[in-house]
């Protein structure tokens, strides 16, 4: 007579969504992409057909399938044939050099890639050449036709209905994430977890199924992929467009109705200055993007005003871990925790740090990530005790919101205080006259380490030692402050970030606690 | 290099969100009954000290606490306690006989039990005297001090910490579900469950931080659960009352400004009552209950305005698996399926029927119960080919809507055609005359069986069988209209239930195909 856990019975996947609206609204349009429209029946009928093509050459539960190709309705299908039968399918970054698609290749040692012609087909070709796995996989152009096009080898599937095997934890979604100083790992998302994040944001974009998402962000990043779920999963409609141009935005916002998109930064520009003379309707468009010619094209949703977006998130949490929408009036910069986890900050020996302590924030619930596909050791210490490691600094405030503070990529020593340089960094950045800013840490025999920063100032700007060190006083406890100050005219870097190591060599660094950087 | 499943880091139970909200919202009332004002850090340390005491008490995971009184805050403070450590938690129906009282102790077999002196004494002080396992249990009075308090048994407790074996998976919270003809069954519904039911229906209420709900029903149905539960997660503020008085209910909202509250039938009519005079102020209650005085008296959320409640559920689908406001201007009765589960309209081989075809309705989804307690027969009948076989009729309409049809009681065959009672008895009682109606089967050599129907007309009305016929043959199938009709005054029942068994004996009834009932 003991408690008996879940059975089958507790499955969701996304192809089970899928079954559902196939079911629910059969003959509304599931994807959008060019001049074709797909149902939901029409939809599940190809995504059966190819999980059958996939399983026919082979491809079973734990195989990968890796994009190499722009947004495409394809990417979508693809993904959902992958839940079908247990996979795993990766959208690759195809704006990387051929070097770094080769690396994916290799790591992720794919079953089967599916390519693009047009406009990336030289770099997937260089890719090719260099890759030492990609003569195990099958090789599929998505948009040519001939014997070895998607299209074909769809066509030749057997449609196949879900595999009693697949459940609602087997990953699904494999994201490539960046790494400071290291090699890219992919996390690997469960359909849990893609399921229970689109719902929760779902009804605070107002998505519903009359809502049509405009995908026009690149769907290798998390960030695009987040209402795209939100859309699938409440029976909307995606709408794919390969490239985010101003004129081609516009006009498929007229054309498919879009209520939603992934439009940020200079695309608002684009979208205005393609739109300078009104010739779109751009009128089924809900969203504010805080830009007057653009709000007044679109008819905002007044339900949704007032609403802050944003938080703190990373990949491995699928996307948001905290949301600004959760703590109005609050004194934290990130919200509070979304209610799909819990979330703690601890300190080096992973014990919890009260309120107004910075300390590395750790995750667990229903949208962490499965682990890195192939990274036995880095997801035994990401992971250990239960609690996903974000390898990222934050800080509870007494009012219980919360503070992304920065990237932990190491932590310096001082007596018996841990100082992390994000921190202190963050201080002194706020001061007008710093335009950029580095902490490292100086070996000192009476205090472990000493604080040292190296600055870079704005141009015109001036500012002394001693006045940037008071700065930080008055913003930080005052060991935390640093003791010297150097300035450079700019600071080292390895692609995006800060090269410590150099700083490390060139003005004296070390003796930092457990040895080297702690980074991922 | 296979992909594995999820590890502890996908974990959330009620007692991690419990934790989460003591983090994030440390003061704001968690919980409030009477004078009592629980804050969330407080409920924290209660539940830590509350399942501290259980641990030493020899109740871990898998065992069993029963509550035997009516609504308070130690009921859900001791379902969060149960999260912590393993166990499950079920809230007695406290209105039952103690016959009936005295069959939930002996199937649950619980290791505490947790009772109430006032009102509801008597009736369990009866059912502890004929229980056989009442005396392997440990008693707890809550409303009462003394030895063998709830209280001083929270007191003695050391603070624990969450327990890494217990999962999202893990069953919580258990509910009796009444049952035709049988004995009732406890359906264990696990952390997943109630959480993502929870945060599902949230949004639809208006219900966040700021959300303060009155739990004026009864606790031991799901009923009340559901908003419980969206506050919960939500972050809100639970307020519990004993029992539903008019006035009771209007000091209540007017004392915690409550924003929604379990008010229905005659509850509103006796909170009209007890603020006819209008000196209680209920205008923080945001709620339309389309009665013209109560809605007077509050202030309706306007955005909340047109959404449809109501659609299928029962308990084992965590009280909900479709919703009607996910279907506006659709043709079926009842919504279209939650987007927690998928939902399936099956024949008697288990086989997918297509739209406009009745049979039982399956399901499987995150909001799925784990079984019934002590059941494993019924458990393997009900959830064969991992779906939830839930013993109702349902139809998908065309428009991929879902209409509920009836619970399938028991299923006619004439020729090869499946009939059940249940359709032609809604045919029936569209009938003006009709105040109720019943359907058998009647053995028949060339058919299998013939349709009768049980008719009770309503006082003044007259009807011919005849004509009754001709009404259902122009709304259901021909082959399923009654070929006889039979004229009673009144149907036999047991307790709420027709009693078709007694039907089959008066009416010549029988040659079910299976036999007998295939009820539950």
């Amino acid at each position: 007579m003991s408690t008996p856990s879940a059975t089958a019975t507790s499955r969701l996947t996304l192809a089970d969504v899928l079954a559902g609206h196939a079911r629910a609204r059969p003959d509304r349009v599931a994807l959008a992409d060019g001049d074709l429209h797909l149902t939901w029946r029409e939809l599940s009928a190809r995504v059966a057909k190819l999980a059958g093509a996939l399983t026919a050459d082979g491809v079973g539960p734990g195989a990968r399938v890796l994009w190499l190709g722009q947004n495409s309705f394809r990417l979508e299908e693809m993904l959902l044939a992958c839940s079908l039968i247990g996979a795993g399918f990766c959208p690759g970054n195809w704006r990387q050099t051929p070097d770094e698609l080769a690396f994916a290749i290799d790591d992720l040692a794919p079953q089967v890639v599916v390519w693009q012609a047009e406009e990336v087909g030289a770099t997937v070709e260089a890719a090719r050449a260099v890759s030492t796995a990609a003569a195990d996989a099958h090789w599929l152009v998505h948009d040519r036709d001939g014997a070895d096009s998607y299209e074909s080898y769809l066509a030749k599937g057997h449609a196949i209905v879900a595999d009693a095997d697949v459940g609602s934890d087997t990953a699904v979604l494999f994201i490539y994430t960046a790494a400071f100083g290291g090699r890219p790992n992919a996390a690997m998302l469960s359909n849990r977890a893609l399921i229970a994040q689109g719902l929760l944001m779902a009804p605070w974009s107002g998505i519903d199924d009359g809502y049509v998402f405009l995908n026009s962000g690149p769907l290798f990043h998390i960030g695009t992929f987040m209402p795209n779920l939100s859309t699938f999963v409440a029976g909307g409609t995606n709408v794919f467009v390969r490239r985010s141009d101003g004129e081609e935005l516009c006009a498929t916002i007229e054309r498919e109705r879009c209520t939603g998109g992934f439009i940020i930064g200079p695309m608002v520009d684009a979208v205005v200055a393609a739109n300078a003379d009104g010739r779109y309707d751009l009128s089924s468009f809900r969203g504010l993007r805080g830009h007057e010619a653009f709000d007044a094209m679109v008819q905002p949703d007044r339900s949704l005003w007032g609403r802050r977006a944003g938080g703190y998130g990373q990949t491995e949490v699928m996307g948001m871990a905290t949301f600004n929408l959760l703590a109005a009036r609050a004194t934290g910069t990130h919200g509070r925790p979304s209610p799909l986890v819990e979330l703690r900050v601890v300190g080096p020996d992973d014990e919890e740090l009260a309120p107004g302590q910075v300390g590395e924030i750790v995750v667990r619930g229903l949208t962490v990530m499965n682990g890195y596909w192939n990274r036995i050791e880095l997801n035994e210490r990401r992971s250990r005790d239960g609690w996903h490691h974000t390898n990222d600094l934050g800080r509870f405030e007494t009012d219980g919101s919360f503070s992304f503070i920065g990237p932990k990529t190491r932590m310096l020593k001082s007596a018996a205080e841990n100082i992390y340089p994000a921190e202190v960094e963050g201080a002194l950045r706020a001061h007008p006259a710093v335009a950029d800013a580095a902490i490292i840490g100086v070996p000192d025999d009476r205090w472990v380490q000493s604080v040292k920063a190296i600055v870079v100032l704005r141009d015109g700007e001036v500012a002394t030692a001693e006045e940037l060190i008071e700065h930080c006083r008055e913003r930080i406890a005052s060991y935390k402050k640093p003791r010297a100050v150097e300035f450079v005219d700019a600071l080292p870097r390895q692609e995006f970030a800060v090269d410590y190591d150099e700083l490390d060599r060139r003005f004296g660094g070390g003796g930092y606690p457990g040895g080297t950087t702690r980074s991922a």
